[in-house]
């Protein structure tokens, strides 16, 4: 696909969460109409497109129907199976494709070609046992975190080690599942970049947020970030690297500590991404617009800053706190019920530049 | 209703086009289902609600059916019959109130309104037949524009006279129907102010746009407008007596022609105005929003304009040449076919300010 998908085309999207919802939304401005693909009955982003789909990730007949309805097809989530993705992608393309999704969907892929092309991750090593696991300890040392390969997101799957001899818990209390010791990085601060690579290798990048994380969850993400200007400019360079690298076509985000030896990057995020979202209120393109300009073909648009901005997650309860942000621009997800943890909304609280 | 309209509520929207579209989706960043009413069977709206109502202005079972499904309803355009809001009210609440509806639905009314709270208008008179149209020429003089007072829109019901033998031909081009005699304004510019005025009363203005029409149809808006910072505020000002005046709850654009001797009101909008679709890449919260914070109640929005920014109207081919503004924020409207004189998207080109 060279051209530009035409207006009035529809894009099927997996998964109906606010990050579905939210390019849905986007879509609509460029007249794409949406199609979301859900294994929940009334997900978020069904209330904003025309089509819904209800079905599992299993259901290969489902995702068929799917893929014959749509004229191509993206997703909000990395964890999508093979399977799935191998009956869509018989019948209608994807984007961005299955080598950043395999790599993003595996820690020890991920940080293979990571390093793989000269960028700096934490110390990991394979663990598909006790014994490797115990020699890992040996070499990375503790505190350390050990990780599930696959299907890990928001802190879960997800064990710290400070002490040799809890190595047999760890692998316990993730079901023995294959798993990546990872060494303990000292970071100043997370970081992230929100880069798009259009279809004709077109690349733009966001300016760096700074994020901050509570219980595994992002809370808060600030831009500018406090960091040096040649700090974010390696930054953006590194992202750069990697949508290269990738052949690659989307929004990805890119979660990066600051190191007083320089930029380590924690993970890849083949999507558009929490941290991106303050996008929405502080440029003319956003983070949604950007993906689907880059998937349908179309050029990149004016990703530039004009503001600054702090984006606040409401998360589980916090959305009964709305009437403290009522100033801020509001973006809701349409979830009826609140849970512990679940991300309900997002404000951006923007201020002029400088 | 004093209190803010819960989260997951449904607002009625009538009228399913490009500005039922965009409050919908402004409403769904709040949280709110939007359900449209509209003749068409597939309007614009419709691809971005949930629920969409197919029905003629005229019936009234239908339009308490819809009514009864939502808890608010707002309008996208002013000529929503009385007969249909007496429906609809005495179900549920109609936001903006009855009396904006009506004086803007009748030129004469509005001018009478405008110019009882002392703002200037052009000279007007009350024409519903030849001779009262002779003796209005004889006052008012030529050119002039004959007008229909009701219905009116982009230029249509509307003929210009240049001398008074051409009265005749006038009215019969516009089916003798009740008219109003305007006369010519002699104006440098064309502004609008977008007003906002919540449940509680607050009031906030965009910053005034400069206007360019051809064929009758807004083409063009820029902001900044080229005119003195006194006159801005002039025009802020006397879009709050108006707004004030009408104990008015929602959004609305006051058109104004800036004359040698001052500011002269041309007409006002009680809706979401296309002459503020720049807001929605130059302000935090643009005016679909604030039209949906005012209606349910919430305190409005920072509306303060960030960039500078030309809003540039799509109409009919035009939409055919969009790869020319490939680079600025696109907004279509999901409308299938191209017809002369329809509006089909608008761009914004954003410019930093200064």
């Amino acid at each position: 696909m060279s051209e530009i998908l035409p207006a009035g085309s529809t894009i099927g999207i997996l998964g109906g969460g606010q990050l579905g919802r939210m390019l849905a939304m986007a879509a609509a401005r460029l007249d794409y109409r949406c199609h979301i693909y859900d294994p929940a009955d009334a997900p978020p982003a069904g209330q904003v497109v025309p089509d819904v789909t209800c079905g599992a990730w299993t259901d290969i007949a489902a995702l068929e129907r799917f893929a014959r309805a749509v004229d191509l097809v993206t997703f909000e989530f990395e964890n999508v199976p093979a399977e799935a993705l191998d009956a869509i992608e018989a019948i209608v393309p994807v984007r961005p494709g299955r080598r950043a999704l395999s790599v993003s969907q595996d820690r020890i892929d991920e940080k293979d070609f990571l390093t793989g092309i000269g960028l700096t991750t934490a110390p990991y090593a394979r663990i598909d046992d006790l014994p490797m696991l115990e020699a890992a300890l040996g070499v990375i040392g503790t505190p350390s975190i050990l990780k599930t390969r696959r299907m890990g997101y928001d802190g879960k799957g997800q064990m710290r080690i400070d002490r040799p001899d809890q190595a047999k818990r760890a692998l316990e209390l993730l079901d023995h599942q294959p798993a990546v010791l990872e060494g303990f990085v000292d970071f100043e601060r997370e970081i992230s970049v929100i880069g798009a690579r259009g279809a004709d290798g077109q690349t733009v990048c966001f300016d760096p947020g700074e994020n901050m994380h509570r219980d595994g969850i992002l809370r808060r993400t600030l831009v500018p970030a406090e960091i040096p200007e040649a700090l974010k400019l390696d930054a953006v360079l590194l992202t750069g690297r990697i949508l290269n690298a990738l052949d690659y076509v989307g929004v990805m985000g890119v979660e990066l500590f600051v190191t007083d030896r320089g930029l380590v990057v924690n993970e890849i995020a083949p999507r558009v991404h929490n941290s991106g979202h303050w996008t929405q209120n502080g440029c003319a393109i956003d983070q949604f617009e950007q993906h689907i300009r880059a998937i349908t073909g179309m050029p990149l648009g004016d990703g530039s800053r004009f503001a600054n901005v702090e984006m606040i997650n409401l998360i589980g309860e916090d959305l009964n706190g709305l009437e403290q942000y009522l100033q801020d621009a509001i973006h809701l997800y349409g979830k009826a019920d609140i849970r512990d943890g679940r991300k309900m909304g997002h404000v951006n609280r923007v201020r002029p530049l400088g």
